[in-house]
């Protein structure tokens, strides 16, 4: 197809195709006279996907390309596109190395494998810096809980990763962070007001018989 | 005290003390000259709370000041100070009547008692929105798994709320919504790096295998 037709088939203008060529963000297609060259089904994925990053998922052109150079460089495992993708999506803390490491501790003491040079290490990093500073008080108990119920929930995540194609994967794995997590702090919100409102006045005696009953 | 050693005692500057005054965000003090006021112990709690409330709280000084009229309104039950601090944190989002229905069937479903008149909702109504938009799949199975983990979270996040004086509550809850959510998104995160790593090259005959032997 011709930069026409793709351009209808993906809604993105054409002369954004155009700067995603120049960007080398999109393969150029296979040239067939001075002025025109043929575009692929792998071209609609391709833009499809840009759509995702740069639209959903916020990214600059220089991390997008980031994410993109994972997806070509095989092989590809979920792994590697979690890691490219979660690099890329930031935010990007700068954080001691002090809290660095304290935050390495906690993710060993979960015994959980995480990635080299990834950037939610230093995001949790960060978070754990805030909340010592402010004084939270048994963090370590709730970061436990935390940790417990987000690997199970994670284990569930990746199992959903669509493992067909790379390209699949990615797109799943930018919207599932970009737009899961505004979802799950909402979520998190409605429950503790549930939980609240079960227990409308708390006083100390109320507090344990409700513990008692339970929360189904 | 005097306002100096208010200003010493909590950190805060004597003109943000005497511009929290203006504002009424803070009492003024028992009158003892033309020139003098006398402060107490309850200024210093007041002032430490507008500290997290308009410092990692990110509150404007009129949501701040939504949340200590929720304060100073007796009978305050966690309920109450929850809806106040959910309300005046935010993120403020315009969703359509729709969308908002939407969020309010399902939280239906899963029999949840929220607040009337809360953020949350919206915030859950436009999130839903973007991931249908971005047409993330089996959208419904994901969110009733999370809701239903961060039901269970819920009822430990409420049991912890400190219910010996309602400031603590609040400080407690600003602190426990603003720096644990980005902490849960970075959880979250290397929850799922460590279940991708447990599964490198998934195929669906592997994926089973892994399935079978489950997440501890």
């Amino acid at each position: 197809m011709q930069i026409s037709e793709l351009s209808l088939r993906t809604g993105v203008p054409i002369g954004t195709i155009k700067f995603y060529l120049r960007e080398k963000l999109l393969a150029t297609g296979t040239v067939i006279s001075a002025t025109r060259a043929e575009y692929s089904e792998a071209h609609v994925d391709r833009l499809n996907l840009l759509r995702v990053l740069l639209g959903v998922g916020g990214l600059s052109v220089s991390r997008a390309r980031q994410v993109l150079a994972a997806l070509d460089a095989p092989p590809v495992s979920i792994h590697e596109v979690l890691q490219a993708t979660h690099a890329a999506l930031g935010p990007h803390v700068a954080v001691e190395e002090r809290q660095q490491q304290h935050a390495r501790d906690l993710v060993r003491r979960w015994g959980w494998s995480v990635l080299a040079g990834g950037s939610a290490i230093d995001q949790l990093a960060a978070a754990v810096g805030a909340l010592e500073t402010a004084g939270f008080p048994e963090l370590d108990v709730v970061m436990d809980r935390y940790a417990l119920a987000m690997r199970e929930l994670a284990a569930a995540d990746v199992a959903g990763v669509p493992n067909e194609c790379p390209t699949a994967a990615v797109r799943y794995l930018v919207i599932g962070t970009v737009l899961l997590e505004p979802l799950i702090a909402a979520l998190r919100r409605l429950a503790q007001e549930d939980a609240a409102a079960q227990r409308p006045r708390s006083t100390a005696a109320e507090r344990h018989s409700t513990e008692d009953r339970g929360v189904s």
